[in-house]
C-alpha cells in the first residue's frame, strides 16, 4: 500500500451539479454563484458547474444559463456542464462549456426511469452530442451511472458494465468515462476489480474516474480502492450533498472533505484546502433544505480537524 | 487490488467487552448471555467476552464471573477476557479463561488516564501478566491504544508506537499484538503504512490485529488497508457499539457486520452469516440505551442488504 503514497489525485467537485439538484428549495442563484467560488478559493480545480436540461425535469436547474455567463472563461478550474442530449450541448457549447458530461445507465430499467430512454437510444444522443461537439468527444465525460447495483434490479452484472462501456468508447474514443456507485451500495474490493477489467479492454489513454454515494458508509473505501486500480479522477460533493432523485435509498454523494482527508492524510495530494473546504461545506449545509452528511463535521464533540 | 481476493479474515467481535461497558445502563446478565449465544450462531469464532476488572471501575462487568461461568469450555469460539493486571490475570486463568487482552496506550497522557498509570508501569503489569499467564504469552493478546491519534495530545508519532511496541514484544515474544485506533481519526493509508513499519521490525510470525473506531467514517477503509498490510485479524463491534469511556470525541467501533460486508463482497470469507449478526446487532440497538452505528443498518430507505 506504500507505494501509494506520494501521488496526487483530482477530486472532481459535484455538489453545484448533483448536490443542487438534491435540495427540494430553489437556492437563490447569487448564494449558487457564491458556493461556487467559495469552492474555487478551496483550490477546487474541477467541477460540474450544472446541467443544461429543461427547468420542468430538475427545476433547480433553471438559472443554468445566468450561473454559466457568471463564470465563462473562468481559469484555474474545467468546468463541466452536464447535457442530456445533443440540444443541451449546443446550449452548452454557445454558453462558452466545452466540457460537457453525458450520463447513460447500465441498468436498462434505471435509465427509462431517469431519462425515459433505452440504453441504445441513450447511446444515440451520445453519438449525437459527439457530433455536436466533434473531436471523438476529447472534452467529453461519459458517466456510466448504476454500474454496480440498480436502485430497482439489484446487482448490476459485470458484462452489462463492459458492454455498455465498449459502445460508448466506440461512439466516443476520445472522451473520459466515469464508473459510477448511483446507490451507494458498491464495495471497495468490487470497485476496484470493476475498474481494472474495463480498464483492460479500453485504450491505455483512456480517462477513468468514479462517482461514488456512501449509502452503506464505503464511500471513502471505494474511491480509494478506485485509485489503487489506477483512477485519478473522483467525484465528490462538499458536505455530502447529493443523490438522485431516481435511486430512491441512496444518499449523498461522499463528501469531498472526507475525501480530502483521507488522500491527504496518507499522503496524496488533492490541492484543495481542508479548513476553506469545511467552511463552504458548512455553508451548504445551512441552504434552506440542506444537511451534512460528511463524516469529518458529524463526528459529535472533540477536537476539530 | 484483485490479489486480495480469495482470502479469508477473522473478525474478532468486541461488543461484549468494548461495546458493553458504553453503556450506562446494566444489562442484564441474561440478556448478555442471549446476545453472545446469537453472536456464536451467527458464526463468529473470536470474541472478547469481558473484562475481569473492578466493578467500581466499570460498572457493567461485575456480572463477569457468571457470565464467564457460562460459557467456559465451549467449542467453536477462541474467547478472551480483557484483564488490567497480574490479579486480573489470576481470576481469568482460575476461571478457565487463558486468552488474555492487555491494553496499554502508546500515549502517556491517554494511558494515564485509562488506567492512571505511566506506560513504563502499564509494561510492568505486562511482565506480571506473562508471569501468571506463562509461555510467553502465547495466549496473550497486547492492545495497543491510541497507536495513531490521543484524544489529549492529537497525532501519535510512529516512533513513540514502533518504541512501546518493541519493549512490548521483548516482554511478550510470543504473543498477538493489536494497533489501536482508539479514537477512530487514522486514516486508510497511515494504517497501513504503520503496520508496515512494526511488522518489519517483529518476528515474522508475531500475529497482528487492528481495532478500529469509525468516528470519521473511515473505520471500514482503515480495516481494509490493515488486512492487505498483512493483517489477519480485524476487531469490530456488532451495531457499531463501543467507545472508550477516557476517549472524548470518538464514536463507536466500527461495526461487524459493515466490515463483515466489505470483506464478502471482495470475495474474502470471514465465516459470518450476515443476516443473522443484523438480527444479532438489532438486538443489541434495541438494548435500552443502545443504538446502531452500523451503516448497513442506517441506510434512510429502500431494499434491504
Amino acid at each position: 500500500m506504500t507505494d501509494m503514497r506520494n501521488g496526487s489525485v483530482t477530486l472532481l467537485e459535484v455538489a453545484p451539479r448533483d448536490g443542487f439538484q438534491s435540495i427540494d428549495k430553489l437556492i437563490p442563484t447569487a448564494e449558487k454563484i457564491a458556493i461556487v467560488e467559495d469552492l474555487l478559493s478551496a483550490g477546487v480545480s474541477r467541477m460540474e458547474l450544472g446541467s443544461f436540461v429543461s427547468p420542468k425535469a430538475i427545476p433547480q436547474m433553471a438559472d443554468m444559463k445566468e450561473i454559466a455567463a457568471h463564470f465563462k472563461g473562468r481559469e484555474g478550474c474545467r468546468m463541466s456542464v452536464l447535457v442530456p442530449n445533443g440540444k443541451g450541448a449546443s446550449l452548452a457549447l454557445e454558453a462558452g462549456y466545452p466540457d460537457l458530461v453525458f450520463v447513460v445507465s447500465v441498468s436498462e430499467t434505471h435509465n427509462r426511469a431517469n431519462v425515459n430512454q433505452s440504453v441504445a437510444q441513450s447511446l444515440d444522443q451520445l453519438r449525437a452530442i459527439v457530433a455536436e461537439a466533434g473531436d471523438g468527444g476529447s472534452r467529453l465525460r461519459v458517466d456510466l451511472a448504476t454500474s454496480f447495483d440498480c436502485p430497482f434490479t439489484g446487482d448490476v452484472p459485470l458484462d452489462a458494465v463492459r458492454k455498455v462501456a465498449g459502445e460508448a468508447l466506440v461512439i466516443a474514443p476520445a472522451a473520459e468515462f466515469a464508473l459510477c456507485d448511483t446507490t451507494g451500495r458498491a464495495d471497495p474490493m468490487t470497485v476496484a476489480h470493476r475498474f481494472e477489467a474495463v480498464m483492460r479492454e479500453a485504450p491505455d489513454e483512456t480517462v477513468w474516474a468514479f462517482h461514488g454515494h456512501d449509502t452503506f458508509g464505503m464511500g471513502v473505501a471505494n474511491a480509494l480502492y478506485a485509485y489503487s486500480a489506477g483512477v485519478t479522477i473522483i467525484e465528490g460533493a462538499a458536505a455530502g450533498l447529493g443523490g438522485c432523485p431516481f435511486a430512491p435509498g441512496a444518499t449523498g454523494n461522499t463528501a469531498t472533505e472526507d475525501l480530502q482527508f483521507a488522500f491527504e492524510q496518507g499522503g496524496i495530494t488533492t490541492g484543495i484546502d481542508r479548513a476553506k473546504l469545511l467552511d463552504t461545506a458548512d455553508r451548504i449545509a445551512a441552504l434552506p433544505g440542506g444537511k451534512t452528511a460528511s463524516h469529518l463535521r458529524i463526528v459529535p464533540r472533540g477536537r476539530a480537524v
